[in-house]
């Protein structure tokens, strides 16, 4: 029996809350193939229903994600068959930004392709130093279309169409400057990098960082005007929230929130 | 009888045109309360119906603004409170991007949570290289949501992101980088630096920066198509101004409008 | 009888499938007379029926363009002249969206007003590190509302404003920070840089480049749940192509896809 495609650890970094999600399928640059997407559907719904505050996506072995898998991709080339696996795959990235969770993409080796399309559409992305990134698929015939929805909502869009038309990686501190990762660390830091970015996640009340996460992406996608009515209404009933209520009084107070441990 | 929250200044750093609105509750780092929001949208009401050609807001004391007042806001917590409270704060915001002047944002200091939205939402700002900006609510339980709707349109997403789920401040330079602020001056030097923004648009006619200014935003929330469409009637308009066509002459004939002052 | 205004060279840097178009009023920095514009309209509209892969815009003498020709602009002003010659620029510059190929713009010397918006309505861009750009039109009292379409679409919108109100040049490397151009090289490797990114284009199969860029520019403007069922369709039938095939398929026997020349 083969290994399974996917390690779920909870309390990952030591941290209650933190869940981590690990590509596993090392052999094969973690490719996203039927089965791992599947997984990886199933591994976030679950996580949006848990007691979870942040999840994080990793990979295993040499490299986060190159992608779909092509050879199973290339085995039974039909329309239906592709459009039915670019809709599945598609259905999990829009996951990752509906869960109320924010979800944290910790990126080592190369993100290329799908691989870079889940960094892009992860809420924050943190980077090892010597991490690569590119949308490859034109290299062989395929240009990157669903990959460069979150990339052109990420980057500029010439340095995305400069990705998209070449083929060429960019390096972290590239993908940093151009707001495709958040932060750069060496190698032996990046996961000290990834737990102090989920432990002040953590701090946070859930509601305010649930409610405010959907918020976000709704708000983005309207008019000045209809984004401030949302994000009005999200504030106002986010202020009669418990913790909201004890945060302010505790800032008054000059005090810490009892909701946050010392 | 305590201080006016707000000073308003005509022909500021000795421009004519130039109009200051300092905010002046120094002891409470120039926190938004209520009388301030409505001192400030009268004040902003005001100078849209003036001859000033651009309005400067900067904060008395060490800080830009900290925000809302938390303390009067903690007083009596009810959703509809809370409601009508946004809704006045995002009306003031907006007045800020429709009004036909420039407004650029002198921030020294701190600059956090719906201070922070003030910067995002004036269309320019000029930053004392020590200053610092951070969308702090959710350190006390409250989501920055509606500094989130320019934030988010200042910076990239996931930079924008990280802010409002970490509550962490960045430094004038990094908003630099990101897109928050125009220009960052030595704390001596901010004044200098404002008054060079503001002066050179003083140099600029006025109808044609109040109708640029105004298709500027309309034309971000269009498509391409439409935003061009938008585009071209106003430069068309504009062109048939007297100030354009004395400008173009003056161009053509290699010397100085008349309309620009020596 | 004068010289054309504009020079189509096929096979351009001695590669097979670059179309260079120079803009060739040298005399006049290259301003786009009605005479230029309708050449422009007609070379972009050749193009893209021909067999091109990659399109170069440059310009002769010592700018690349410096807008449009006041002086023609200035003779007869009338409201619908205006409106006419307005809809007529933007129209080329929408062309240069619309068509299959990717268009790249080779800048040196100075890119102002509609010279500076033909560089950001451009796929890509190339600039020497000593060429400037500037939304100069506000100088002459002509706000550059059809040049803030594209250059809001680039860049951020306090640079793009803070161009738009001040009319002030940016070096390249400001403009390649900011996102308006992809690559800065010195003046004398400026035809290497074109060379090279026109190149790495010219490898790729032409019917996934066109789908792409298509499917780039309609994504960009619909919400992200729309934007991944046109992208979804968009790569399910681009994977169906000989190419993408033949391209998976080498990539899994680990050798170059015959479209490929070595």
């Amino acid at each position: 029996m083969s290994e399974a495609p996917l390690i779920v650890e909870r309390d990952a970094y030591g941290l209650p809350g933190v869940l981590c999600i690990t590509l596993n399928r090392p052999g094969a640059f973690n490719a996203l193939s039927e089965a791992l997407l599947d997984a990886l559907q199933r591994a976030l719904d679950e996580a949006s229903e848990s007691d979870a505050r942040v999840v994080v996506i990793a990979g295993s072995g040499r490299a986060f994600c190159a992608g779909h898998d092509l050879k199973e991709m290339r085995a039974e080339p039909s329309l239906d068959y592709y459009r039915a696996l670019f809709a599945r795959c598609s259905q999990m990235m829009l996951t990752i930004q509906r869960m109320p969770q924010p979800v944290i993409a910790r990126v080592h080796g190369i993100a290329t392709a799908a691989g870079c399309q889940l960094v892009a559409m992860c809420d924050l992305a943190v980077a090892a130093s010597d991490a690569r990134f590119a949308a490859s698929g034109v290299n062989y015939g395929l240009f990157c279309a669903t990959p460069s929805v979150p990339l052109s909502r990420n980057v500029s869009r010439k340095a995305a169409f400069e990705m998209l038309v070449t083929g060429d990686f960019i390096d972290a501190n590239t993908a940093l400057e151009r707001g495709l990762v958040n932060r750069v660390a060496e190698p032996d830091r990046l996961d000290d990098a990834t737990r102090a970015l989920a432990a002040s996640i953590c701090e946070k009340p859930r509601a305010a960082i649930a409610a405010g996460k959907g918020l976000f992406y709704r708000q983005l996608e309207a008019g000045i005007e209809s984004a401030y009515q949302l994000a009005g209404e999200t504030m106002a009933c986010n202020m009669m929230d418990d913790a909201a209520l004890e945060g302010t009084q505790a800032f008054i107070d000059k005090r810490t929130p009892n909701w946050r441990k010392p």
